[in-house]
């Protein structure tokens, strides 16, 4: 059995008011591509389809057109479940009709006992779930009060839930596990390289990689790269895409995802990249620097995204620094100066603030933001606005 | 063919707060019963489904429940569009793979020219759409820009588009159009209903009987009551439930479903009524008579919802009105005074306002929404919530 794993696709999302959905409707061709040339028995999403429970019409309707493709055009079975961005009742909708064609949907702790058979494989879909999710399921079960006032942590939680699972194990077969949270190689680990990471928040704590050891492969979905992968065989597929600068800031930064070969003798894994249209390009360096041609022509193309952090800068002597970065560059999704919070706190504490001229402050203020000045024309709206107001007084 | 006409479910709807979904649910449970006992070949469902285009999970959830019952359960075919109150899009999500078990589903103007044919029947889905539609339809059929800038209302979009679909038409095939507009008698005609009918908001102009006459029957959703129905065989199916005190007080208020019977021969429209489990009671009497037993011991149960309009009403002679009607007639969901603005407008005007004092305005305000003084406890926090305003300044 050869399975695509994918995750985190995170569909609608944005960066600083740019949307991605170009981007990932690039990267999704490229994950189709690649499950028709590898002639794959399913692509496996493992959560965060979605960016957010409510989703906006162009992502619903990108992903259900994505879908479409995958299942409908070419054929290919569906494993997905939901992470912790999407809403799990609402990404249920529909599940039931998609199963005819072989689009396995979980979004609901209690439809993850119900593995998926083939001759030598157990597939078990478990999508994100909190430690609330789970005392409603197991008081739905019979489970004593007392017990299920018991259940505190994510920990307590998933120690039931792959018991319950472990039950249903066929003894001859491989058992696979597609799952949605924070697992760390040791509990004493923490990682540390992903915005999904700030592990103890919102009922995310981490899970340890010796609790799925029973498991013969799981696929993981929920941070963002695979090299956060506690083990061999639980593994991360990471993003199709890089989401924020953070990301873009990883050394180990290519983005893609993984062929699983399932064989009865072995599981072998086969990382594949996904090659970005819009790169996302961090940039650190002087004001100098960033103007100087013989720096900026060895950077990527125009038609990439810039994080631009401004080092040593010294703005009051400069005017349009976004628009000539811009000229240069491109599309800066992210403009940072190096000090920004110094210069600002002492500019404001030069005078007492009672002491400025109202449009005064406001010039001083779309400075401290913006690092440009007011244009004339600017400076023209602001003190018409003021004397606008003034008349109304 | 035999199928069953119903409309306008708007699940998710409330009143005044009051969800409206277990009354949804059960007016639903006599639907399918219907179906069941009937043997109908399918369900039409023409058009506001939901009530807002971004529905609750409450909504989502149970309209999938409800659906799945009709059709996965049961195997009964489906064939339903968006109306006015969906969000053509979002609804359109999944689709593709509820066509498998005959669940038809269209929400956008461009699947309406395809219509779902049976041996002796053409059935045309023809969602809810406005003029700007039109355009974006017609500009991608490759028509005229100048053309295309002449759509300007919903008059001029359904005679393009009903003339395509009359080009469609298999000439000894019955043909029935399921469509969600207002649609009246004859040109000059308004009808004045229910809320659904103010006419010409938001491209809801209404069309006219005749421009359907080539249609052997029509089934419409959009507005609530039956007795709208244009014609014989242009056939509004009403709401199932009534959603507010103007539909609950309708002289004909029956609320129902169709079952449409299509032989070679003839077309017949039986009606079926549908129980509300919680009516809506609309009462407009005196103070006296509301409290007298004689009268309510001879009203609905407290079981159901009260809309009461108390006549001739001395409010200041009267406190804690609401509950001692709650305590009579259990649920009142609306509770109106005759003459109230008149009271309010006479009471203010007795003082000019920058007389009173702050805690006699909340006061005054408090009895003129809700006609009731406030209580000592309520005093209490209005003069501690001045007066601790007053320290602040």
């Amino acid at each position: 059995m050869k399975l695509l794993h994918t995750a985190d696709w995170h569909i609608g999302r944005t960066l600083n008011g740019y949307s991605l959905l170009n981007e990932q409707k690039h990267a999704f061709k490229q994950i189709l591509q690649l499950a028709k040339d590898e002639k794959v028995d399913g692509i496996v999403i493992a959560g965060d389809i979605y960016d957010r429970s409510i989703p906006g019409t162009d992502a619903v309707t990108t992903l259900d057109s994505m879908l479409r493709e995958i299942n409908l055009t070419n054929k290919i079975p569906i494993y997905a479940i939901s992470g912790n961005h999407d809403g799990a009742k609402r990404l249920n909708y529909g599940r039931e009709w998609m199963e005819f064609t072989n689009f396995h949907l979980n979004t609901l702790l209690d439809e993850a006992f119900t593995p998926l058979e083939t001759e030598d494989t157990q597939i078990f879909m478990l999508p994100f779930f909190d430690p609330m999710d789970a005392r409603v399921y197991y008081k739905e079960q019979g489970m004593d009060e007392d017990d299920v006032k018991n259940i505190h942590t994510i920990n307590d939680a998933m120690e039931l839930v792959l018991a319950d699972m472990y039950k249903l194990f066929a003894p001859n077969k491989k058992h696979l596990l597609i799952t949605h949270f924070s697992v760390t190689p040791s509990a004493d680990q923490e990682i540390e390289l992903t915005s999904e990471t700030s592990s103890k928040v919102g009922g995310l704590a981490t899970l340890t990689a010796s609790q799925f050891d029973k498991f013969d492969y799981v696929m993981l979905g929920h941070i963002h790269t695979r090299f956060a992968s506690p083990s061999e065989n639980i593994r991360y597929s990471g993003s199709p895409i890089k989401f924020n600068v953070k990301e873009a800031r990883l050394k180990n930064k290519g983005k893609g995802v993984d062929i699983v070969n399932i064989t009865p003798d072995k599981i072998t894994t086969e990382f594949h990249e996904i090659r970005p249209q819009t790169d996302l390009i961090v940039l650190e360096e002087t004001w100098e620097t960033l103007l100087d041609p013989t720096f900026y022509k060895t950077q990527p193309t125009k038609s990439d995204w810039f994080a631009i952090t401004v080092k040593n800068f010294d703005r009051s002597k400069h005017i349009n620094v976004r628009a000539q970065l811009q000229e240069i560059y491109g599309t800066v999704v992210e403009l940072d100066y190096e000090n920004l919070r110094k210069d600002t706190t002492a500019k404001i504490a030069d005078k007492n603030i009672s002491e400025l001229s109202p449009d005064s402050i406001v010039e001083q203020f779309f400075q401290s933001v913006t690092g440009n000045d007011l244009s004339k024309e600017q400076k023209r709206l602001v003190d018409s606005i003021f004397v606008d107001l003034r008349k109304e007084d």
